[in-house]
């Protein structure tokens, strides 16, 4: 199973639903409720929680915290205030990949989260395994969902990645950026550009220099000289 | 400066005060807005930005996403949906290492951010240097808020980090850009280069996406202008 999220006496419906929009979008979909402070059924986290309203409806109930994890195997604590207890902590990002590891091999792993207000108690902590503190700037003030979506995102991260991310067009052979070349350099002579022909050489450098900068594929270098063809052959 | 955070046209002043409080996180304070549907300021986005009442205060708004770039170097754009465009599509963690590097450099970038609905304008992607998708899970709808915390975790991610920054030249502010544009398009109009006007905005857009590409230094782009404007001036 990917991980499980434990929320621990979470207070406001709408938090709860806006996890489990987080939790939706980086395809997890089990969520563990320890002891919601109003109550459960929350029509408040329904409509909050848009789209994920499964994640909602199959939502465990637990009265306490050692109930909800009997079966995990390894727990990762998010707590966002240093603490004393003698716990490695880690970054988000290191957690991630030891989940996906521990989820390669069939351990139930679960990230818990506590209250909005207090977080989550030490005799809490003792039970946990590590602690996740997601890095921020001085002031932070990460709510639930917030701190839901990095631990989704680094989580997803690790899964194979579906996102298609392309690298730009494939850029063309040099023959054709040599055409480009050549065509411009006519057309520069032709119209007295290069003011002196000593400093020619120099000058015609740094705009090939500049031009390879593009890596234009041959389609796009077509264009150009199309382009330059025409401002030169159609002048008004 | 850290980067910048550029809001286009965003709908609900809850949504903006939720990227400021976001922002605050992370340790970014410049946030610019481009039309904001709801006129500003907006009490909405100063009751939702608690604790980041300084960052609502302190934004600039402007009529228009060029407006809001002029100063800007390298601009990212945060997408959910997949684009046509040949532009490069990278992770939120490659983008935050680039941006270091660039920042580490005093080079100006934004991450911009589009209407909560509709996303980026085609139109505006075109001005954009690369493309940011966030990996998610099939059923993917993370907010502006989620998203900026995202961007915002893994730019804080690099710092105390920082890169030695290669050897190309700063890329010139868009305005730069802008204006190599405007001289281009006359020229391509006055010497009929778009052969019918329902093709141009197509062909038009993939030119500058494809001088974009080169992240010319201000230098250059006056060096490529002045080629330009002798071969219009000085054709034989």
């Amino acid at each position: 199973m990917p991980p499980a999220i434990i929320l621990i006496r979470p207070q406001m419906g709408e938090n709860i639903g806006a996890v489990a929009r987080a939790m939706k979008n980086f395809s997890l979909s089990e969520l563990r409720i320890v002891a919601p402070r109003d109550g459960w059924p929350n029509p408040k986290a329904v409509t909050m929680a848009t789209g994920a309203e499964d994640i909602i409806d199959g939502a465990k109930i637990y009265s306490s915290f050692a109930e909800a994890v009997k079966d995990i195997k390894i727990i990762y604590a998010t707590t966002a205030r240093g603490r004393d207890i003698n716990k490695p902590v880690i970054p988000p990002q290191q957690a991630a990949q030891e989940i996906q590891e521990y989820y390669s091999n069939g351990v139930e792993c679960a990230f818990i989260f506590g209250p909005e207000r207090t977080g989550i108690e030490n005799e809490e902590i003792t039970i946990c395994d590590k602690i996740i503190t997601i890095p921020t700037g001085e002031k932070a003030s990460l709510n639930l969902a917030q701190s839901m979506v990095i631990i989704g995102y680094e989580w997803i991260k690790n899964q194979n990645n579906k996102v298609a991310y392309s690298d730009i067009a494939v850029p063309a052979p040099k023959e054709d950026m040599f055409g480009l070349f050549t065509q411009l350099e006519d057309y520069l002579d032709k119209s007295r550009y290069f003011s002196t022909a000593h400093k020619k050489p120099l000058m015609w450098q740094n705009i090939r220099n500049m031009l390879l900068r593009g890596s234009w594929s041959s389609q796009e270098i077509r264009t150009l000289r199309g382009m330059l063809r025409n401002l030169w052959e159609h002048r008004d």
